[in-house]
C-alpha cells in the first residue's frame, strides 16, 4: 500500500442535498493524509471525455460548500455507459473509454456516490476494468438496502414535511382536499415519513394498493366530525387494488414524475365532489441547504470511504446503521432494494394514528 | 360613541399567512377595551347563514395562533353576494341577507380583511346596508393600492425565494433550465421580488411583454460563459410582445393557475434544445408560519383598525407606509390597483443586475 | 385484559421539541381503540395534588400541536418525590401520594415521557405502587442507552448547527475565534453532532479531555493558512487533561449551564491574544417547531407505547433503532447511560476531518 | 465623465447579513458597464496598508455569495483612522494614509457600506481627501435616519423573533419568566419589532424608561389568568425611571453587550420570586443566510449606488422608502439618528396589544 495516493471522486444520478458535504469530507480526510483528490466532472462522462474532465480538489475550494445543495462536480442521470445513446441515435458500449479514462488519470481508487442504479453500473465498470471502487449511497428515495440512511433523504423528507405544514393551513381555511405529490417511483419512504411527520390523513405509496372508496370514506368521516378538509400525500406512482401500478407517461411513452396527484384529485372530485387542489413538489425536494443529519452522515461516509481506500478494502459501500458507519460489499447492498415493508414500524405507526395507507 | 362595543371580523378571499395574527391583534386590542369580538365564519357566508355563523373570540383562543398560517375563521373566494351562484345553477342577489345578518348580530362595526375584490364587495354591502366597515388589506399578490405591504406578501416572497435557492443548486448540478411558476395573474410583485432576491436570470411578469428569442439569447450567453444552467421565475400570466396575455384555462374555459411554466419550457426546449424542468409552486405560497414582518404588520393593522372603530372613523382601510400605519378611504385604495411599474426601483434593479425582464 | 382502558400520560424533566407530537400520537392511537386518555399536569406533581390535576385529552385538542415545541401538559425538573423539598425547607418522601393519585384516577396504565433520571424515578414509583408503566425516552442530550434517538435530540442538533452556520460568517468577517456553548453536562452528543455538521474547527465534550495548547495550535495553524478565524463548539462541561471536569457553579455551589464558553475564551485570549467571542445557546435548544425526524420518532413511540399497554407489557421503554421501534425493559435502558465513546463513528469522523476533539 | 471606471467597495463596522448581496449587486451592475471593481479588505485598513489590500471582484467570484452572511471583504469595527490605536498604545491620525491608498489604486469612486458611525468617518475622509464617496446604509440596529431599512435589520429581526418563538414554548412548559436580550444599545428597533412579532409580554428598549413594579405587576396579572409564564425581550441597554441608562461594562469600564438580561432577571426574581431564565442572543443576530427582504434591498442599493457613480453624484447615501430607492446627502442621513419614537406605530401597536413597554 503506497503512502501517497491519487483518488478520484464522482457523483452520479439525480442530485440531492449533502453531496457537497460528502466531497468536502473526502477532501479534508484525504488531503490530511497527503493524498491528491480529483473531482471527476458529470459522473462517468468526465472519465469518458478526452482528455478526462476533472477538477483538482483542495480544502479551500470545498470548505465553503458544507451546506450547499447540488453537487459541485455536476452529475447526470443519463448515459448508461454500456448502452450509451449517441448523438446520431445509435447505442453503443462505451465502458472501455471510461475505464481507460480512470487509468489515464493514474487513479489509485475511485469513490462513487450514487443510488443503487449508479452503484451497479460503477461496480460493473470496476469489475471489468480493474477499478478500485468504494461506494457511498445517496438517494432522496432512501431505497438502497442495508443502510438506514442515504445522503439526501433527510433533507427531502424535511422539505416534503414543511410543504404539508404549509398546505395544512390553507386546506383548513378553504375546506379543501389538498394533495401533495412527492418523489418515489418504486419506494414510498419520502411519502410515509413526511406524511406521518406532517400530519397527513391519507398516505399513498407504491408498495400498498389503495381503494378509492376508502379514501372517500376517510374524507367523509372527517367531514362528519366537522373537519371539512383533508391532507393527502402521494408518491409519484401508486397501485390500485387490481394490482395495477399507475404512473404518468409523457408523449414518448416514458414514465415521468408529476401527474398522479391530479389523477387522484379528479378521481376524488368525481367521487364526492369536494374541492380538491394538487401541489407537485418537484425538484424542490432535491435542493437547498442540507439538513444537519444529512451533513453528519455525509461527513461520516466521506471519512469512512477514505479509510477503506487506506486499508485497500475495495468493492465496499459504506452504510449508516444506528449512528455508526459500517462497510458492506456493494453487491450485497444493491441486491437488497429497500421498499416500505408492511411490517415496518412506520406502517404500523400510520395505521395506529388512523391514517389511511391503502388496504 | 358607546363605551362597550360589539364588533365583527371576517376574512375574505384566498387565505394567506398572517391572517390569524391580524385576528389575534384585533382581539387583544378590542378585549383590552372591554369590547366583544365575533369572528364571522367563512367570509360573508357566515352572515348569510341563519342563524349567522360566528365564534366568540377571546384572547385565550387566539393567542396561540400568532404564527400559524391560514385563517381560523375560514374563508372563501367564491360567492359574490350580489350575484350568488345557487345550488340549482341560478344566480341571485343575496346582499340583503348578509346585511340583515350583520344587524341581527347587533354589531357596531365590521372589520373586513381582504384583497381589493373582497374590499370592493364589502364596501358595496356597507354602503347599501349601513354597515360600519373598516378594511385591512391582505393579498399575497401585494396589488392593493397605496399600502406598501398587504398581509401575506412577505411570507409568499420568502417561500418563492427559498424555492429558487433550492432550484439553483439542482439546475447547476444537472445543467438545466429551471422554471419556477409563482402566483400573480395581474401583478408580478412576487415574481420580481423573489426573482431578484433568489438570483434568477430571467423574470417574466404580466406587466412586461417578453420575447422568446431574448430569453434563449440569455441562456446561450450564459452557456458561452460556462454556465450551463439558467433560473427562470414566471408569474402565472405573461404577455407576449404582440400584446397578448397568455394564461392557462381549464376545460370550462376558466383561467387557472399552473401551466404557464410548462408552456414556456416547451417553447424554450423547441428553440434551443436545453433540458428544461418546471416547478409550479402552488398553494405552498399561501401557507405556513407567517414571517416576522407579516406578523408585525398584522399586529399594527389590527390595533389600528380597532382604533378607527373607537374613533367612529368608518369606510377606511389601514395602510403600511414607511413603517407607519395610516388610514385611507377604502374607495381610494381600491381605485389604485398596483402593478409593477416600469419606473419602479425593482425594475431598474433587475435590469441593472443583467436579469432579462422582458423588453 | 379489559377492552376499554383509561390511561394517563405525563412529561417529566426538562422540556424539548416533540413532546406534543408524542402526546398527540398516544391520543390518536388510544382514542382509536376507544380508550380514555388523561394528561397529567406538571409531571408527577399532577398526581401528587389533591384532587389530581389532569386534562382529558381528545383528538381535537391535541391535533393542532403536532409541530409545536414544549409540552402542553407542563413539566418540572424539580421535585424528586422520594426527597421532596417542602416550602418550609424540610425534605420528605411523597411517593405514596403520587401512587395514591394514580389509583384514585382509576388509571389502567401510565405513559411516562422522560430522560433517564425521570424514568428511573417513575420506575421506582411503579415498582413500589403497582403502577403499569411504559416509558418513552426524551432528552435533547440523547444520553439514554440502547435507543438511537430520544425525542428532542434531532431538533436540538438542528438548532445548534444553525447557530454554527450563522457564527461561521461573522467569525470569518471579523477574524475572530467564535465559541458556541451548547447543553450536555455529561454527554457531548449535541456538541459532536452539531460540530461536525456545522463545520466547527474544535469540538470539546465532557468525555474527552482537552489541552489548551493544542487548541491554540489549531488556531495558529489555521492563521498560517490565511484563515484568521476559528469556530469552536463546547459542551457545558469539559475535562482538562489532569482529569478535572470544569463546570460553572452559581453562588449556591450548584453547577449550572453557561460559563464554560467564557472560561475557555479567557484562556484562549490569554494564550494567543486573538479576539474571541462567546455565544451561549441556552434554552433556544429546547424549543421551537419539532424537526420532522423528531415528529416521526414521536409518532412511532406514541403508537408503540399504546400497543405495549394493549398487550399488557409493562415496565418497558420504547426505543428507535435503525428506523424500527423496539421495546426494552426500562431497567436495562437506564442502566446503559450513553456517552460519546472514543470508538464511535463520530469521533473518528471528527478526527478524520482534522477537527481538534481533545487528546 | 469617463466611460470605463475603476471603483472600490468596502464594508465597515459590525458585519451583518446581506453585505455580500450588496457586493454582488455592485459587481454585477458595474461589470455590466465594463467597469472594474476592487474589493477593499478589512474596511479602511485595506487602504491604509501598503500596498493597499484588495481583491479584484468579478461576477463569478461574487455570484455564489447571494445568500451568505458576513462580508467576503472582511470588516472591522475598530480603528478610527483619525485616532488610530497603534500597537505601542499611542494614538495617531492615519487618515492621510487611507486617502493616499485610495488615490494610489487609481479609484474613480468608493462605495462605503456602513452604519452611521462608519459613514461619518468615511465622509470625513472623503471631504478631506477628494474621495468620490457613495454610501450604503447597513446596521442590524436600523438606527440610520431617513431610510426605512438598513441592510441586515430584517434578518436580525427574523432571528430574534424565531428565538422568541422557541422560548415561548419552553417558558410555558416550565412556568418560567424567559428573558431574551438582543442588540441595540441606543435604539430598540430590533426589540420592539421582534417583541411584537414574537408575542412578547414585556418589551424594554433604551428609549422608554421602565418601572420594575410594573413589570412584576404584568407577570402577576398573567398568573392570575392562569398563565404562569411570561416572555420578555430586552435591548442591551435599558433606562430606569430615574433617567439612568443601565448598561453592562467589562473590567476595563467599556460598555458591552450581554448582562442586562441577567440584571433584570435578578431584579424580577427578588421582586416576585418567579423562576427566571435568560438567553443572550449574541452574535447569532448578525449571521446566517440573508432574508429575502435584506437581499432585495441589498440588490436595489447596489445598483442604485453604481448609478449614482455613473451620474457623478457623490456624497450621497441610498435609502429605501416605500419600496423605492432614493438618494439623500450622507450628511443629512447621519444627522438624523433614528430611535424608536413614542409616536411610532409600533409603540402604539405594542400598547394596543397590552404589552408592557415601559412608562
Amino acid at each position: 500500500m503506497g503512502k501517497c495516493k491519487r483518488i478520484g471522486i464522482l457523483t452520479s444520478g439525480g442530485d440531492c442535498s449533502g453531496l457537497n458535504a460528502v466531497i468536502r469530507s473526502v477532501v479534508h480526510c484525504a488531503c490530511g493524509k497527503g493524498w491528491e483528490v480529483l473531482g471527476i466532472r458529470q459522473a462517468t462522462l468526465g472519465l469518458m471525455a478526452r482528455p478526462p474532465q476533472f477538477t483538482k480538489l483542495e480544502i479551500d475550494l470545498v470548505d465553503p460548500l458544507l451546506t450547499s445543495g447540488g453537487t459541485m462536480l455536476g452529475t447526470t442521470n443519463k448515459g448508461d455507459p454500456f448502452a450509451f445513446l449517441m448523438a446520431d441515435g445509435s447505442v453503443c458500449d462505451r465502458s472501455e473509454e471510461i475505464i481507460a479514462g480512470y487509468h489515464q488519470l493514474g487513479l489509485d481508487a475511485l469513490i462513487g456516490i450514487g443510488g443503487d442504479g449508479s452503484l451497479a453500473i460503477l461496480r460493473r465498470l470496476a469489475q471489468q476494468g480493474n477499478i478500485n471502487l468504494v461506494g457511498i449511497p445517496k438517494t432522496i428515495d432512501n431505497d438502497i438496502g442495508i443502510t438506514e440512511h442515504a445522503i439526501g433523504f433527510d433533507t427531502a423528507v424535511n422539505i416534503a414535511t414543511e410543504a404539508l405544514d404549509r398546505l395544512n393551513f390553507t386546506a383548513a381555511s378553504h375546506s379543501r382536499v389538498m394533495i401533495l405529490e412527492v418523489m418515489g417511483r418504486d419506494a414510498g419512504h419520502i411519502a410515509i415519513a413526511a406524511g406521518i411527520a406532517g400530519g397527513a390523513d391519507v398516505i399513498l405509496i407504491p408498495e400498498i394498493p389503495y381503494n378509492l372508496d376508502h379514501i372517500c370514506h376517510k374524507i367523509k368521516q372527517r367531514q362528519e366530525k366537522g373537519k371539512n378538509y383533508c391532507l393527502i400525500i402521494v408518491s409519484e406512482a401508486v397501485r390500485t387494488q387490481d394490482g395495477e401500478t399507475v404512473t404518468m407517461t409523457n408523449s414518448l411513452g416514458q414514465s415521468r414524475y408529476g401527474g398522479i396527484g391530479q389523477y387522484l384529485a379528479d378521481q376524488i372530485s368525481n367521487c364526492i365532489g369536494t374541492e380538491t387542489r394538487v401541489t407537485v413538489l418537484g425538484h424542490i425536494q432535491r435542493g437547498g441547504t442540507a439538513s444537519p443529519l444529512d451533513r453528519l452522515v455525509a461527513a461520516a461516509f466521506g471519512v469512512a470511504a477514505v479509510e477503506l481506500i487506506a486499508e485497500g478494502k475495495y468493492d465496499y459501500m459504506v452504510t449508516w446503521q444506528n449512528r455508526q458507519v459500517f462497510a458492506v460489499p456493494i453487491a450485497e447492498a444493491i441486491a437488497q432494494y429497500k421498499t416500505v415493508n408492511p411490517e415496518d414500524t412506520l406502517v404500523k405507526t400510520a395505521r395506529g394514528l388512523g391514517i389511511y395507507l391503502g388496504d
